[in-house]
């Protein structure tokens, strides 16, 4: 069995699709299309046989070719273990499979997950699902998730790897998140883990250059004492960020008649993430927020926030969010040396106001941002900046994401922006994105982005006193 | 001195424009642009006279025609006293100054201020500002608003009036709120206060028929008992919602350097709020999405939440949310009547989950979340409806939120909706929106506004209760 290299699952050369349909609207048609563009070589399998387009389908899995890289079987529960099974003799490395009506239905669906929990062992083949959306690999252009994700905004690349238990919650949340800006690497929908499961992408995606953070939507948890000890490894040199649904008894109970499965008790996840220097997000949108962040900004030294407005209110607002106590990690209004507050007041308005939150109010320009923001990069007491940004007030010019990029990207500090402007609120965000710089479209959200980068810096400090000794 | 009666501060038919300029970006420019969309008789003030497009333009405000509706101004803070002086004088009814460099500046500032404080008293001119962005009545089409509002987002009409001490906020957070869908009455600038401050505007909206929710950002309350027994009055007919910025230690310096004032003691506010019946936000993006459910869904008779979704996932995130404690209202997940059960079962797919969150899976169609949704509706163990939308599942049609609203427009319990769809989520939003659903794009916000509606509906028993003493 193929314990580690799951490279011909995400960028496979050879892939069989079991219920290729030639019908539109069908989720064998669907994933079809999406296949066709991934440049790998396709074989379709649907009973009726015959040709869908230019291509010949084969009546059974039987006719495949041996020792595909990859099937993705979009048939029925009963009919996909039959198929899986085939493939599995056939030599097939993985399997795909996307119906639901499994493990998460009990009785005859039970019996049927067990089938395919045999394969692995037997033939070597590993399995991806069942109820399972599938992978979505942005470099080598495989695409398996049949529901639509918003126009395709997830088709960036990027650093981040999504393993998500539900497949709907990774895309729809993806969806909306990629609007503003998230750099993917790989989405993958776990399903009901008959096989592959959070252990398996944990070891791959830990190892692998091109991620630079990993994060979990998980509602169940394999053999937790294992997990920790391997996603602690994995923080010790890249982000991990976990959600962890069914954190109430209800949500709990919601879990179990979901997927079957039984959800741990909460207080324990809580307290063993902290240990293990496992970042937790408490919901999808905070989940994303987390891992756009922890991949593209640097860790906080510290936890001294410089806050710099064009708008007083954002700037209470701000300053509120980060006195406010938190149990990721308390952050604090840094205190400006007085050298940074004399550079400051040189060159903003006299209106403006030099202390923390800087406030350099509606009349601002672009050098006096730039100007404030080099300031506060160079001030000592100070270890993550947040600016406030909007291109309403008439001397902001709209290539202030430019200006800013070129000094955010150089800085050894992070810096977070948040940005609201109507419904041009998303594509500024975009564009900060594509300049490599991280942001949001709400206070809370930033304030609390910045958190969970000076939560990572704790824990590699603890990690690092922890090798010293 | 008026004393009540706004209205013509909101539908003027004369207004003068002091600072009135034909320089494309110059504020005088940008604001003239908007009031000649407002259908008001328009006189224009510019010390160098002739004529800006086909109008006239007076040298002074000394040549303004006696008793104009109102005067904005758009010049620096020393001429504006000036200005406003002579306006009070020709018995103007209200002046509007979006300068700042007044109270908030201290000094020369400050004395200024004076000067317009003396106004009202003296000539019964009432003044909105300094330090405003005036006034956004979408009734009448008066709009000084001189930062670009995202493409006018704002532009459409509703029942919230929202009242903001920083321009900023106000413009920023809604032309983002508006995006999806927001309905307001007014938006009002406060800006330093000078003379019309929230008291006037809880009177005016207070009893404004075309008003159903206020809606107020505010950094600085004057005379605290005085507005809570006010707004307390007011919230026994419609929520009063309170955004009080300044909230910690740090937070209230940074409104003192903002607005040039104190910010009361954070406690003192939570208990006397909750007294009298005055719901609170804690940041703009609450504030706007309470306002939006309070302003268009009825309030809860109970904290007992149905729980619709197509995505398991969700389902359990949602649940997480309803059965955590919060300090606004606990909410709690309804146990659905046996016959609710079946009646769900009968109309969903065999492995659709029936019990609360009830999870109809991807394999869902609008039937059977329309006939899901009566079902909850009709179950007398139900308060609240929360459902969840994706309309990239298949079966699911495009045109559900029309065939959803039917339904909830007549249905005796509110029922909020939360929906993501990539980058068609602001879009679908707002559609709900116009077939008059509330609807949110995360989870948490969701859960959040089903909270509002619960603490709503306890406010009102609570009132009830007393009243029957």
């Amino acid at each position: 069995m193929n314990k580690g290299n799951l490279s011909s699952l995400f960028s496979p050369r050879t892939i069989a699709l079991i219920g290729a349909s030639g019908t539109p609207g069908k989720v064998g048609n669907i994933v079809l299309g999406y296949l066709e563009r991934s440049g790998a070589q396709l074989f379709l399998v649907n009973p009726k046989g015959g040709e869908i387009g230019s291509r010949r389908v084969y009546p059974s899995p039987e006719d495949l070719p041996e020792k595909l890289d990859l099937a993705v079987i979009t048939v029925g529960a009963e009919a996909a273990v039959t198929a899986a099974e085939t493939c599995a003799q056939k030599g097939t490395a993985f399997v795909i499979i996307i119906a639901g009506g499994f493990g998460e239905v009990g009785g005859r669906g039970k019996s049927l997950e067990e089938r395919l929990k045999a394969l692995p062992e037997r033939y070597g083949c590993r399995i991806l699902g069942p109820n399972s959306l599938g992978v979505f690999f942005p470099e080598s252009g495989l695409d398996t998730i049949f529901v639509e994700h918003g126009d395709r905004a997830l088709a960036e690349g990027g650093g981040i790897a999504f393993i998500t238990q539900s497949g709907s919650v990774g895309v729809e949340s993806l969806g909306l998140a990629s609007n503003a800006g998230f750099g993917m690497r790989a989405f993958v929908g776990t399903g009901n883990k008959a096989d592959l499961n959070e252990h398996d992408f944990l070891d791959y995606f830990g190892a692998d250059s091109g991620t630079s953070c990993l994060a979990f939507y998980l509602e169940s948890i394999e053999s937790g004492r294992e997990f920790l000890e391997q996603a602690g490894a994995i923080a010790a040199k890249k982000p991990v960020v976990v959600l962890k649904a069914g954190r109430t008894a209800a949500g709990g109970a919601a879990v179990s008649s979901h997927t079957g499965r039984l959800a741990g008790s909460d207080n324990v996840v809580d307290g063993a993430f902290r240990q293990y220097g496992i970042q937790r997000a408490y919901d999808d949108e905070e989940l994303c927020d987390a891992a756009k962040a922890l991949s593209m900004v640097r860790p906080a030294a510290g936890n001294r926030v410089a806050v710099i407005t064009p708008a007083g209110g954002f700037g209470v607002m701000c300053t509120d969010y980060i006195e406010s106590p938190d149990r990721r990690a308390n952050l604090t209004m840094a205190h400006l040396a007085p050298a940074t507050v004399t550079r400051i007041r040189k060159v903003s308005l006299p209106f403006a106001s030099a202390a923390n939150p800087v406030d350099l109010t509606a009349g601002a320009d672009d050098t006096m941002f730039l100007e404030t923001l080099k300031a506060l990069l160079e001030d000592d007491g100070v270890d993550i900046v947040i600016c406030i940004t909007f291109f309403a007030p008439p001397s902001i010019s709209k290539d202030l994401p430019e200006k800013m990029a070129t000094l955010i990207r150089k800085a050894e500090k992070p810096v977070l922006i948040f940005t609201q402007y109507g419904p041009f609120t998303a594509g500024y965000l975009k564009r900060f994105y594509e300049l490599g710089v991280a942001g949001f479209s709400a206070i809370r959200r930033t304030v609390r982005a910045a958190r969970f980068l000076v939560e990572r810096g704790m824990i590699l400090r603890l990690k690092e006193a922890k090798d010293e000794k």
